[in-house]
């Protein structure tokens, strides 16, 4: 079971470092970026949140540092937008919607299951999996010298939270990691896509 | 005397974990975000100080990813400011300086005595504490993607600095923990206090 | 041989340092900080690359933390630029593009030898470089809400890497440690020099 989840860990890592990596490289050409920051915005997107994530786990050096597959990957990913992208450019913005939901609860899933590997607690690891999800975004939008989308964009950090939080609660129920890693992925993806459909809002206090 | 030193890093975290919890849920409501981007913005300011001190000094996973009550005590703080916004509003300006400054005392004793702890040199102990103090409302306002209050409030990451080298003052004289503890938290205080009131700058170099 | 890359490690490191903490304290004078906002920027700028890289290899805690004299010369860097601006604001524009290259290679030599010391993989070992090239001045930017140079600087971060790409061609080719640190840092510096003068630029997608 533990090489399972590792397997699995790696798959679902590997998946939405590719997705991350060519949505840092879209926001690299929106902020006319060179080939260079470019490729840096890809991997600060893609490998942002899982190194956070790694370096609270207490899991160092980084899978993405120990493991030279993750940069290819994301640089890949980036090379790709680079090289393709009037095709790139021409994607509807709702395939771009899902293909983030679809990152976000890749990473959710995987940083949660990581957490938990590695012996933190099932509560703190939901905030693990949050901050996989969110990191590498949030690195990018760092970067970029704007407030962080996650500090501001409705359901996103929660659609995170809710797939992590069912995977632990599908791991109470004596779940596999693969059916907890489903489940919790299509939460997470389910309610993001929804509530950028539906416009869904958390509550806000009013400013002074 | 491990087991005392403990302890009261313990308590010192925690009494400072929520005074900055409540001071990042505040800054959030000031940018208008949304009650998930107001606990985000809670638990960076209350644990990003430590967490960063934590991953310097070599202390992984940190104590308030490995301990969930930090968390629970950061979110309690941020759910207090939510909730209570009405009262919390009515706080007078001098009322917060003096908890804030509390805050940034009880964090830079911790920080020190971690470090110290952790068998890092006294010298750099300074300024760990220094960085345990300053580094929560850093995080803070690099995501609200504002020049960190620390770089320009007049003394602040002075006071801390001070309250730090008092400890280590303090223990190389051979006082108890818990004295060097009370001598620099109420050093790195005054400082602070007296220095809002008092308008004290720093001295600095014209730009051209 | 693992005791020559320590000591070549260090003295490159300091040099470095000391390169790098002036030119944070000048960045502070430009954004007209006071004079612990100006050390503040010295030690972010001359430690926060290296600082990076040590988190990201599981060098912990970082060499600068372990050994109080990294903070001195970062202090030392800053106390210069604060005590004697009026002849550090004469330096003329070539100087500091050159003394700024030969701190970026110096970097990017230390940064690729530690990584390899470490047992980093090659090819991570080269970002590694390049990260400790210039991590400082992204941090740095940050901290002045801009966005990082990195991202702009035509050829900046190129240059770090291919000054760190040469030296692990020249270890595969079995050449010293202090030959392949010399070739490496004099391509990086050439490189970056070359650049400026030439207005060399990398290839960009025009944006939506």
């Amino acid at each position: 079971m533990k090489y399972n989840s590792t397997e699995l860990l790696f798959t679902l890592d590997v998946a939405g470092t590719f997705v991350f990596a060519v949505e840092g490289a879209m926001a690299a050409i929106r902020g006319n970026l060179d080939f260079l920051g470019l490729m840096v915005l890809s991997f600060a997107t893609a490998l942002g949140g899982g190194v956070i994530r790694d370096l609270l786990i207490g899991a160092v050096p980084p899978g993405s540092i120990r493991d030279w597959r993750y940069s290819v990957v994301a640089f890949t990913g980036g090379a790709v937008v680079f090289f393709l992208h009037h095709f790139v450019q021409e994607i509807p913005t709702q395939l771009l919607i899902d293909v983030d939901a679809a990152g976000l609860a890749l990473f959710a899933v995987a940083g949660t299951q990581k957490a938990l590997n590695y012996g933190i607690h099932p509560f703190m690891a939901i905030l693990m999996g949050t901050i996989t999800g969110v990191g590498g975004g949030t690195v990018r939008d760092i970067l970029l010298a704007q407030i962080p989308t996650v500090l501001r964009a409705d359901v996103y950090a929660t659609a995170a939270m809710a797939g992590a939080a069912v995977m632990i609660l599908g791991r109470k129920l004596g779940l596999s990691p693969a059916v907890t890693a489903i489940l919790g992925g299509v939460v997470c993806f389910v309610l993001r896509v929804v509530s950028v459909w539906q416009h869904w809002n958390l509550p806000r206090v009013a400013g002074p």
